[in-house]
């Protein structure tokens, strides 16, 4: 039964993204350091005993679509009660609806678990957090009472319904509307594509957080108010009542998560007998202001998809070195201590290329869980902080918005790196689908493409992170790093090998790369700065992964070997990319032509 | 209907890789450029109006088992039929036996053609023609006689049967058994895992090569034999008589090329009623030299396998950008020209993020496809050197040896590298399997793995090819470059950019990392000089491409521009592989330990 790895997991929320130190400092009263071990060490049973082994079988199966309705893969149905009993729903919600209130970075660690199980199932209950999120922070208190403690427990799922055929990354092009009823309702109309979770049969009743227009709303991004549009209305007992005029077209026929509907829903067909057409919803937020209130969802969302990443990443990772450590193919020149050649031949993670292969995947993982969990814990300190202390408080919600993009996009690629490069490992073998390998790969490609696609992150890194409080924010994220390189740098022992003053310059090439891109937004030369967006987001990232895992190394000497194979391997790519960022818009503007003319 | 990209093809087999000037030099008396590009425009077509519109459908069918018997999708088996009616089995063929002799480099330009439209239905032929090559070369007068016109034209097709389960990268391990007969046969047994095509009713006989040891071989890969084993005996007339002991047991689900059989197939286990058990076998070769027969299907092979990844990257390409000119999202700045926005919306090709994605497949694949066009004229120069020149013969297939693991491994992670960016460009879409983007993924990812993985030939670069003559072969590939980059240096013009300095500096940087590998392989150290052996490889094909796009911008100045964005933007990259290569050995082995461990 494969175990998500819950010691690297502990190890970086406490130690390398802060929660011990932040525990402290007394920001998180409610939590300490055995219950954040005991709730690890529960949610990795659960992952690896109840929720790993219906993966397959979910793949399989699919979700199915026939009239209107979604079934679910076997055996699903009493996974999700059973998950949701245990409590792992309500993990962050707001303890005044029943939820436990552990943070985000609890949060983020227990949703790596899940995903590493079945990122397809975990896939669900991410949206329903969304939910909770906007509506705790901008829902009414009439809904609050109605909706917050049946999304907390997880009794409800919720959804996110953005996405239109033409208003796709560019949500100006919105075209649902929304009429205003006598009562505070409104009747929606329209029809959303790609809406994860938008119909099944775990719950009885489902969420919809819709966009929509207002009749007199300005043209654009300040046009489009957020609306909660329930499956079925609740009724005076709050238990669900008539059906709403909300309905399931179709669903996708996927590359992955085959198990995860990815629906068409039409709101206000006029599908409930005797009522009139129209779906009805309530006003979350104020009118026209739903761009504000969703982006509440999406920058949760947009770390847990990062934790998607990761997960998959791991659990590639663990597929690949359990395999590596059972085939033997050919004579290694190194045999593994307790691993003797039988038949002459050797385990293949005795050869040095599959072992460079195994400690990139897990190099990339751990880098990127290192600063997904930094970025969780952020938001938590910002939290804390709260209004007692306000500049504190900014300062650790900018980490956070700084980071997200990183989390989001630098661990998804990586998944999809470390899921191919999982398959290759397995030879011949990880090209067929029963050993499971592909399947990661498969579930994996959605992840730098959904909530906002990878270069939208990094078009939002580079447009609207790295400038906040005029550069100050990314500064001190480097300063901070500057102090765990200079650390390094006084306890360099052999053992690091080069790993300091690689590091050091992969530092200089992002705070040049950083200072380039800065300089080009002031000088209005905005186009400049887009076109290095995705190569810095990596050069971000490369370098986050090396530094903080270099944090990790100087407090666990255990941790050296990787984190020097990550610095001496996979970092001197910075090189390259800050070249890229700093030299290569020229090139890109003059190829265009090629893009654009008719024939070649 | 998409069109492969014919000009591309044409120009860089002709002008980059050298058909020109060795035809001017009078190497091949049969072809010329009219010849070239008649036969370019003529697959083409064939590609893009026959064989592409039934690739989605060979996907979603797949091949179908059941009881021994495979059926191909729907209007395969005339699709087949019309192809080798066309005379596309036969392009490179011994003329003796009804092949036209076109040469390597034609044929691995057309094969990209067929690989772009479907990769799964190019690669039955790929196998067959690795047939005729071992036939040719190591086969008997009698067995040509019998089976060389017939796979020469396609009416059978052949398969390579080498793989068992204990034995994949690893062919000592091999255990398939043959037995002598009286008459010069052979009786074979044993079971072989991931044949290719191993079973299907695309033609009435199929032509297996297996690998299989004597009785009183010896132990390890010196103690191998090839045989040829027909599934139809052929009677006295040549027609196929009686059924041979050797059945197709089942076919895999794989992740991708659905249409193509994968099959295991057992050998000897008395399927034939009144006949002793033993599939009945042909010598080809000699005893216990069965290896090096293999070597000539699986040089060709490795190539082809590498035209499997231009064409597919070249399909992705071509897919995504035609999306990326369609689909409006968002405001760009720059409207490309001709591309009025409509409702205020830009194509999304506009935006810098996604004309970097498109690019970077561009020049991801036009430098694949260099480099494995180069390696095929390289085949072909070796050839037409012959006896009658032996130190230019040997000079040249030194070249091709040296390039063959490049071609191979360099093209099919570019095919996965470049389908998954397709998919990326097309958003959401790209997830959806009915777009076909996906499918590209798919079909790739087997790639790198199937004829030696890349891992494979990384090692095989290293270990015997960087070696040759000294270091001469590779020696002079290096100073062929460098006069390009002397007359590049000349011309340096404004368009070129910083391209003269960074290909340059490339190449300092391939140079110093074969010096260090070189050095490592001299003084023993294997084990080290393989640890950079993956990394070594992409530098090279980084470098390789670089410079081979710039001999094609000094010929043609609407090539400026592309060669200009890999040298500024791709090509940096081989910095740090340079410096992953010289020095990252040290901390791969330091960090063994971690894979072998039994807890971590």
């Amino acid at each position: 039964m494969p175990q998500p790895p819950v010691k690297d997991i502990a190890f970086t929320l406490r130690r390398i993204a802060g929660l011990d130190a932040a525990m402290e400092e007394g920001l998180f009263p409610d939590l300490e350091a055995d219950l954040v071990e005991a709730v690890l060490e529960e949610a990795a049973r659960f992952a690896a005993e109840r929720m790993q082994p219906l993966d397959a079988i979910g793949d399989q199966q699919g979700a199915r679509f026939a009239n209107g309705s979604v079934t679910m893969p076997d055996g699903w149905k009493a996974l999700y009660r059973d998950w949701t009993a245990g409590g792992w729903n309500a993990i962050a919600g707001p303890a005044e609806f029943g939820g436990q209130e552990l943070g985000t970075g609890l949060a983020a660690a227990v949703s790596e678990m899940w995903n590493h199980a079945s990122m397809p199932f975990a896939l669900g209950p991410l949206l329903t957090i969304g939910a909770v999120e906007a509506l705790t922070k901008h829902g009414s208190d009439a809904l609050k009472q109605v909706y917050l403690e049946k999304l907390v427990s997880g009794e409800w799922m919720g959804t996110m319904n953005l996405t239109e055929p033409q208003a796709g990354s560019d949500l100006a092009a919105l075209r649902s509307r929304a009429e205003r009823r006598d009562d505070s309702s409104y009747r929606i109309f329209g029809q959303k594509i790609y809406i994860t979770y938008g119909e099944h049969d775990l719950t009885e009743n489902i969420v919809h957080l819709v966009l929509a227009r207002l009749p007199d709303a300005p043209a654009g991004v300040k046009g489009i108010s957020l609306f909660l549009v329930p499956k079925f209305l609740p009724d005076e007992s709050g238990a669900p009542g008539k059906r709403n005029d909300v309905v399931c077209h179709s669903i996708e026929h996927k590359l992955g998560i085959h198990a995860s509907p990815t629906c068409t829903m039409l709101f206000g067909e006029g599908t409930v007998e005797g009522e009139e057409p129209g779906a009805i919803g309530w006003l979350i937020g104020e009118e026209n202001r739903g761009l504000a209130c969703m982006f509440t969802m999406m920058n949760n969302a947009r770390l847990m998809v990062g934790m998607e990443g990761v997960g998959i990443a791991d659990a590639a990772y663990d597929k690949a070195l359990a395999y590596a450590r059972e085939r033997r193919q050919g004579k290694a020149t190194r045999l593994a201590p307790g691993a003797e050649a039988s038949g002459g031949m050797s385990p293949i993670v005795a050869h040095p290329d599959i072992a460079r292969t195994l400690l990139t995947m897990k190099g990339l993982t751990d880098g990127a869980r290192a600063i997904a969990f930094s970025c969780a814990v952020a938001i938590d300190r910002a939290r804390a902080h709260g209004e007692s202390d306000p500049d504190k408080a900014r300062f650790w919600q900018e980490r956070a918005n700084l980071l997200t993009p990183v989390a989001k996009a630098f661990s998804t690629d990586v998944a999809c790196e470390v899921a191919s490069l999982g398959i290759h490992v397995h030879g011949g073998m990880g090209f067929v689908e029963e050993t499971g390998a592909a399947r990661l790969l498969r579930n994996a490609r959605i992840t730098p493409i959904y909530e906002g696609t990878n270069g939208i992150q990094a078009i939002d890194l580079v447009a609207r992170k790295i400038g906040q409080s005029g550069g100050e924010a990314v500064a001190a994220l480097f300063a901070e790093w500057r102090e765990t390189l200079s650390e390094l740098s006084r306890r360099n022992t052999a053992e690091f090998g080069e790993t300091a003053a690689l590091l050091n310059a992969a530092l200089a090439d992002l705070e040049a790369a950083t200072d380039y891109l800065l300089g080009c937004l002031e000088a209005g030369e905005t186009e400049t700065a887009l076109a290095g967006a995705t190569p810095y987001l990596r050069l971000f990232g490369l370098t986050a992964s090396g530094i903080w895992l270099a944090k990790g190394a100087l407090a666990d000497p255990g941790r050296v070997a990787l984190c020097r194979f990550v610095a001496e391997n996979l970092v001197p790519e910075t090189a390259g990319l800050k070249r890229t960022v700093v030299s290569g818009a020229a090139s890109l503007a003059a190829a265009h032509d090629l893009l654009v003319a008719e024939a070649m």
